[in-house]
């Protein structure tokens, strides 16, 4: 089991669901499978359930487990990359201080990479989705926050102490700015995550009773959705629209400070503000543009993300067949 | 020549001057030499006072070229650093589309590494300076302007389009925010450099009378440096000790940020403003402190740079080792 016959299992943990597939040496998935998280059952569960979820994965491909080279996990929060462990994940309470890596290695004797899961999302899209023919890419994953990852010559950067890549969090506006998920002040999710664009767009409303956002105020709050607001924009409504430029000159900056940091070749946004389109791309690009310097800004290639959910178990597969044969 | 035996010669390419000298596979320079690099004379002289730069290292070493194993050369502005190019560069006027290291090469036959400068000083600090225990550094040179380097595992982090390590001009602030040098608005640049905290000063000095620099408004522009803050600083003055507060926040607002996309091992401060000393840093530290993400605040090395302004020649003679070993 070698080489372009190999198989790989990639598993992405989230804090509601986890899903995993078989894939195999050029990136191509067989059916993938999910099992609920549940973090409240406790950690010794929680790992149960990963293994059980790779099982059913692997079932799931008409293959055993002799038939698997590697095995890529990524999970989300607080973690030591190297050591292979979840410290103190928010999203995976009360877990603490797991051994992920080595408790799935162990239980099925096959070698396994443990990684970030944006980082995980990213190779993912590096390898076989937006960045498939890029040498370096970055990722911005645009959600309840704004995850990322960032990916050079075939490697994920995954910093000396497991924080590179946390490019929502790097500030972009001075003194006493927006407050962020983090508790910090003025970083980019603050700004551009979709929960930033509706908090955006719930202050300013109230003096914008024009805007046919206005009575979604009043409703129930998942009404006034990231959504609806960018579907606002698109029939129009001028108040939308603004919110909407305002998110696509704050994506742009940090697009900016990328290019003027990692340089690379590709930028690709994901998570579900993708759905607003190519005219929301668009505005990005305009932005970079008229902020960057020149040659990055015309030269950088800017997309949207390709394999939606799917990006973290690739990725972590990427993971697991580079552990297992050094190249991705 | 080959191993531990091999020589270099690294050659640093500044506006007014050029430094070169040989430096063995450990990073040990012999004694430099410094020629006027007189850009207005036009590129072919330039390009011939390069190679004579070169010949004169090599002699000042007791060598000959024959004993040289690869040359390396950094040089400041833009460039196209895979084709070897210098391209428009505002600091060596008026050269434009500069084939440097095919000339060198061609010139002595021996193989020709070619870079930015920033990132070869900051290579040389990786190699055997401030960051020489270290898998991965940031440094920023705080000049005229803000330059900087990223080192990751050994190499430098040039770009896909040779923009890689401009961290000078991240953009810390939004809207209508300080003026850069390069034309951009919040460029951390237009924040800390040596030339923007002298701008901030005289800004804040008109209405601050009882500061001990309010006499310098009035005397020669070179009083009012930001060494003469500093000290001013230093001395007990509250208005200067403000100014260098400020600064210090910057610059870590800048680190901060660095932490959150590379994470790296180490970040270093060069240039004229280390004069500073250990106060200035602690300080800096200190708001790393209040800032960044608990994990990399602690444990990311935050030093200053060793090298002084021999960084960029030795940093040039590792490019040029790297291209010959393949290895740092």
């Amino acid at each position: 089991m070698s080489g372009n016959d190999a198989l790989f299992v990639g598993l992405d943990v989230g804090g509601t669901t986890m899903k995993a597939a078989v894939v195999d040496a050029s990136g191509r998935p067989a059916p993938s499978v999910v099992m609920a998280t549940e973090s409240f059952k406790g950690q010794e569960a929680g790992l149960e359930t990963m293994c059980e979820t790779i099982r059913r994965a692997v079932k799931a491909a008409g293959k055993t487990m002799a038939d698997i080279a590697g095995i890529g996990v990524a999970t989300p929060g607080t973690m030591d990359i190297d050591a292979g462990l979840i410290l103190d994940p928010p999203n995976l309470k009360p877990w603490q201080n797991v051994p992920v890596r080595q408790h799935i290695q162990e239980k099925f004797k096959i070698p396994t990479a443990f990684q970030n899961d944006a980082n995980a999302a990213a190779y993912g899209e590096y390898w076989v989705g937006a960045g498939r023919e890029v040498k370096s890419m970055v990722l911005f994953t645009l959600g309840t926050g704004v995850g990322g990852g960032i990916i050079i010559d075939d490697k994920v950067l995954q910093g000396q102490h497991s924080h590179g890549g946390e490019i929502g969090h790097m500030k972009i506006e001075l003194g006493n700015a927006r407050l962020c998920g983090c508790g910090r002040r003025g970083c980019l999710e603050a700004y551009c995550s979709a929960t930033s664009v509706v908090k955006r767009t719930r202050e300013a409303l109230v003096e914008n009773k024009n805007s046919s956002l206005y009575p979604l105020l009043a409703g129930k709050e998942e009404d006034l959705s990231s959504r609806a607001i960018f579907t606002a924009a698109a029939a129009g409504d001028e108040f939308a629209k603004k919110i909407v430029d305002g998110t696509a000159y704050y994506l742009a900056v940090g697009s900016m400070n990328l290019m003027h940091i990692i340089d690379p070749d590709a930028i690709v946004f994901g998570g579900g503000m993708t759905a607003a389109g190519e005219p929301f791309l668009n505005l990005v690009k305009q932005y970079i543009n008229e902020l960057a310097f020149p040659v990055p800004a015309t030269k950088t290639k800017i997309r949207y993300a390709q394999l939606g959910s799917d990006a973290g178990f690739i990725g972590s597969a990427a993971c697991a067949k580079y552990l297992v044969h050094g190249v991705l």
